[in-house]
């Protein structure tokens, strides 16, 4: 009999262990059978847009946690599937930093054209993962939305694929609960316009409270605060911007920062980051794990230690993504096709999952961490037929993204850089980020 | 062996039926083991306000569905408990129209005084109930989010009281995924004085639009428009309240409607309903029932008809509620200790589900509808213990009451009505409702 294989969620992640099993079987390997489940009604993950918050259509928690105007906030060239280009997708070299709907059609190009879309179970929540002993497989429970049926299958393998950047972590302090303006959570955030002429706090000081701060400073808010808990972003600000220090608390609508400065403000965004949060997931099962390049428990960072024939997709926190979503789901596959093996001995396992948290930990620096993270995309591309590129030209592109930053933050996308895939060099945009306000394709597209 | 007895959710449903069990302790008998499994940190249900909104600190649904300054939209006359009267509780009478934290008060009160809160297991969510046919009970998996700990326990029977107020029904509209404004559903409303100076757009012709809007227009919006899709609330509005018909669709921020008159809004909030949603439960337990007096499969509104052993409380559309959950626990509770029979014949039960169906068809009038809710509640305490008290009484308060907004929807809430428990007259509240923008226990009990 054949395998069966679970896949959960079909976003970047999910959709590579899709194309990396379709791979194999046209290249006239024997595939497992391979069903994916997906919660939503279409595939793409987090870029699958919807104006909807808190709950969707279903009633079942939102899972996107983008908003209007989004843009990549690092190069595409330290992203592009190594096996489809931007060029191959769009008939031509693109700019640097696409908008998400731009983003959407490319990752959407990839597996249209592989055909793996009959795979999914569209709008088809996992409810609950059960591993069994006696039979050595799992039992996966869902909840089919659209017929609002519940049924069971069996499964030899079960890959989680769920992303962990939409279940929101949601810090209360003093003053938040008589606030009588609006508090969110940047995963509910989604039109910088609704805070046009507004005094707006955001929390946090990493992506999201950067790129949200600066689609609303875009987008005509009055004026933007940000304040930091560990340590400030300290980029160049424009004047309208100011970057505090920890909030102490509320009183009425003026915000206590910990160096005693004040600030009314009309909004607060919580860019306070999210949680990795698997509720279909028992004890045994379920990882816990810090945001970090070294994820927990995971041997070679995706086969869960404690039972091996589970995995994780893209848990680690994300320099590189999409290619590593590759180098991790081409790896699996292999894992599952019996073409590499996974030591037997679970201390081996836990070894080389200390291994890659004491290196995480030895250095400090951002060029560090992306050269880290590089260097894993290598390892794993390097067991497997994944086609193999320059990655360390990629952590290259990273670097210069640094800098550009550093330079000017509201400017970093006007730069372009060299793809590793097909050595193009990216056209400048035609329009400066701070003044183009229309994020569609047709748009980004005119170069 | 005693047994086992699972309620979910410890809201008035939930703690109807803890109080219902220990009220017969009380009096001597002997009862079963008793567990709540509660969500939330605390008890009380919808009435247990956050400012959260989408998901909570656990990553979990929020469950309230409440909002800053409301105050109960019917005469506290019509839910009042027969075993613990406001005054009971407050040492004096009170005015008709409680704001929330009064009502949390009164409802705490009780279940504090009966020492049930021990038998709760807060933080922690219901994931999943299975009946087993061959040892003929139920197995509940919980997840303990404080620990971080998913487990599991068997049930001989288990009571479904999560609510049905919280899963919100959310319509997209042409237009919605372009319009630059705010979009919510009612479920994440909070604060009125967040739509000061806004035109707002309330869609609904029911309880939530009706008192969303009232809110807003109390709060300062500058325009209230509400749409209905079947029929008009009617009212006589102020000045700046305009009800329109069906929303076509939106152009930007100009909403059109099938009158083809138009507005432009700076937010629609989607006062639209509520979903009965149990994720946690399979094909063969799970309620789907449109929100109506006699719902679907229940005998006797409670008995769930394919598994007599699993009962759900208050999953009715509501005119009585507090009441009317008491009588539903109470009945729950002697059909567990064996002092009420379920006819064994499944038959005579859809029957009994049948002839509600019927008869609650057969009128049309709201003042049909609450006399058809109020001999339910009489049928149920007929049978056991819990106090009589004059249900005919309250359904009088409920006419009048619908009378008092007929003649002034802002002003309905000055006036009083007498206690069926007790049979005081309710004094005057010291401020007409307009006037009173103070939700506090205190500004109300200031009597
Ligand atoms: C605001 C924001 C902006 C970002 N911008 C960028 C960027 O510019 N560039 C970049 O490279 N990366 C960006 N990222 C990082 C992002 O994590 C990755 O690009 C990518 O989306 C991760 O893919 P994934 O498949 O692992 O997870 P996701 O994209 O989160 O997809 C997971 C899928 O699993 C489904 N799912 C979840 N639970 C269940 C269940 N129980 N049953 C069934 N299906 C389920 C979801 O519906 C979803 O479709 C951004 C992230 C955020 C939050
Ligand atoms: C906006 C609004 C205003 C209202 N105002 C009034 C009013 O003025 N007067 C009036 O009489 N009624 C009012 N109601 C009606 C309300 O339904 C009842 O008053 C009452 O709260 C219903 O009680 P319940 O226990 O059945 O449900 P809920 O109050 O909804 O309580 C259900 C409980 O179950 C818990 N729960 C849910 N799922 C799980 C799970 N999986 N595991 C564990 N726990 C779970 C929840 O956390 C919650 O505590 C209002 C409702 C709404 C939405
Ligand atoms: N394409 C884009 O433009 C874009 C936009 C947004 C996000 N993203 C992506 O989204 C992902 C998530 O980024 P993120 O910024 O949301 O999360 P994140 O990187 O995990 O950062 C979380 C931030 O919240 C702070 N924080 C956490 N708890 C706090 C608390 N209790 N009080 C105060 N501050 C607290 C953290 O401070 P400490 O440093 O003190 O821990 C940190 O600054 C990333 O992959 C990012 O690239 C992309
Ligand atoms: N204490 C308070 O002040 C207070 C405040 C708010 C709510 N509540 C309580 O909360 C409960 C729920 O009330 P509710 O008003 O939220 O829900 P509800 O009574 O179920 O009403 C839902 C409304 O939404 C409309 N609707 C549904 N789907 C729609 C769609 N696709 N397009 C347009 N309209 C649509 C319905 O119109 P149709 O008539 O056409 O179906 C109806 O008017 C009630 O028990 C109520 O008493 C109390």
């Amino acid at each position: 009999m054949k395998k069966r294989v679970a896949v959960i969620g079909a976003g970047p992640s999910g959709l590579a262990q899709l194309r990396a099993f379709q791979s194999a079987a046209q290249k006239g390997a024997e595939i497992p059978e391979v069903v994916c489940f997906e919660k939503q009604s279409n595939w793409g993950g987090l870029w699958n847009y919807t104006w909807r918050t808190g709950l969707d259509e279903n009633g079942e928690p939102v899972h996107c946690s983008m908003y209007r105007y989004l843009w990549t906030n690092g190069p595409k060239e330290g992203l592009e599937f190594a096996d489809y280009s931007f060029e191959e997708h769009f008939g031509k070299q693109i700019a640097s930093y696409p908008p998400r709907a731009v983003m959407f059609d490319y990752i959407e190009g990839r597996v249209e054209r592989a055909g793996v879309r009959d795979w999914i179970r569209f709008s088809t929540v996992v409810r609950n993962v059960e591993y069994e002993m006696e039979t050595g497989d799992f039992t996966v429970t869902v909840h089919d939305l659209a017929a609002d049926h519940v049924y069971k299958e069996r499964f030899d393998h079960v890959i989680v694929a769920s992303g962990h950047f939409s279940t929101p972590n949601v810090p209360e302090y003093e003053g938040f609960s008589t606030f009588n303006g609006r508090i969110i959570h940047a995963h509910d955030f989604r039109d910088a316009r609704e805070f046009a002429g507004k005094d707006v706090l955001v929390m946090g000081s990493s992506y999201s409270a950067e790129d949200i701060g600066s689609q609303c400073w875009k987008y005509g808010a009055k004026s933007v605060t940000s304040c930091y808990r560990s340590a400030p972003m300290g980029f160049n600000w424009p004047d309208n911007w100011e970057e505090k220090p920890a909030l102490e608390k509320l009183a009425g609508k003026t915000a206590i920062f910990s160096d005693g400065t004040e600030k009314d403000v009309d909004a607060i965004i919580l860019c306070t980051g999210y949680k990795h949060y698997f509720p279909f997931l028992p004890d045994d099962l379920r990882l816990k794990t810090a945001n970090r390049l070294a994820a927990a428990d995971l041997y070679k960072g995706v086969v869960w230690v404690h039972n091996p024939k589970l995995f994780y997709l893209g848990m680690q926190d994300q320099w590189f993504t999409f290619n590593m979503f590759d180098a991790q789901a081409w790896y699996v596959r292999d894992i599952i096709m019996d073409r590499i093996e996974v030591p037997a001995d679970k201390q081996a396992l836990m070894a080389d999952v200390r291994e890659r948290e004491e290196r995480e930990d030895a250095g400090e620096t951002q060029k560090y961490a992306i050269k880290y993270q590089g260097d894993y995309v290598k390892e794993l591309i390097a067991e497997t037929d994944y086609p193999s590129f320059d990655v360390d030209g990629a952590c290259e592109a990273f670097y210069e993204w640094k800098a550009h930053k550093a330079e000017d933050i509201m400017g970093f996308r006007n730069h372009s850089y060299r793809s590793v895939i097909t050595g193009t060099m990216a056209p400048a945009h035609h329009t400066p980020w701070k003044l183009a306000l229309d994020d569609s394709m047709a748009a980004y597209l005119q170069n």
